[in-house]
């Protein structure tokens, strides 16, 4: 069946701290049902979740109906001194992200600012950016600066694999 | 003759307050030169100046040398109460945004604050995105609000007319 979620006066919501990050990739804090009409716009074909906050049933209904991949990864932020993301989810979340057969896509943890902000400063890493350009970036969406976020950026320095026909154009 | 602007060190620095606003269509403050190797890489076609800022002889090259047209507006920012950013040329800017054929497309101001704030919030009104969305993600850039800023956009009301054949996918 077709599901439908125009509201009344069509205006877009995007989810919350909502950027494009590079062609094909987004980037937001946890959608909700406010967002759909929005989302549905994007075109997604993936969507990467990096937070332990389960799905309303809602939310995988409006998967389910726009065919919509869901790639769960349940993690937790930085708080330091006793938790550290895992840098091997960073890695494969990034794998999954450098292969344009899931694009587009989008990424999202609880309120986009901080698990999202160490996994695209690690993808800005990958891209060569400056650690300058990346730590402003990060700043741009976390607010105030976390150590614990922007030292997990800087010592990041996993391989990422990649294959040559699938990575996007912007590699 | 061909220009090259490779660093030795190849690190990536993007221009100011750099990001995307959707496919297609950048944002950023006044490029310089070690820019460059970073603005080569969006495979730019046209790049949109909305300040009065002289270019300098470098830029100037760089855009000859990578064949990437100039659209100058050479205007101020908002300064109340003396100051207001003129409607016509945001429509006649938003009216080259929404052309595709323009894309890549990168639009600068001096600092990639407020007069691209103005720009692209009025750009989401077009979009049709909440207002809690667009002023969410002017403030991302400015720092703190600029309420002419924000009045401007939401005053904004110009039709801007787009080609049905020409326009971008996104809209």
């Amino acid at each position: 069946r077709e599901l439908h979620y125009e509201s009344a006066n069509a205006v877009l919501v995007p989810p919350l701290n909502f950027a494009m990050v590079a062609p094909g990739v987004y980037r937001s804090g946890h959608p909700n049902k406010h967002n759909f009409p929005f989302m549905r716009k994007l075109g997604l074909k993936v969507i990467v979740q990096m937070s332990e906050e389960p799905y309303a049933p809602e939310l995988e209904e409006f998967l389910l109906g726009e065919n919509i991949r869901r790639i769960p990864y349940k993690i937790e932020g930085n708080k330091e001194p006793f938790i550290e993301i895992d840098e091997e989810v960073i890695t494969s979340a990034l794998i999954n992200i450098l292969d344009s057969r899931n694009h587009p896509l989008l990424i999202h943890c609880a309120k986009g600012k901080h698990r999202i902000g160490c996994l695209i400063g690690c993808l800005r890493k990958i891209q060569n950016w400056s650690m300058t350009s990346i730590f402003d970036e990060y700043r741009r969406f976390a607010g105030s600066k976390v150590l614990a976020d922007q030292e997990f950026i800087e010592i990041f320095s996993a391989k990422v694999p990649y294959s040559l026909e699938h990575k996007p154009i912007w590699l």
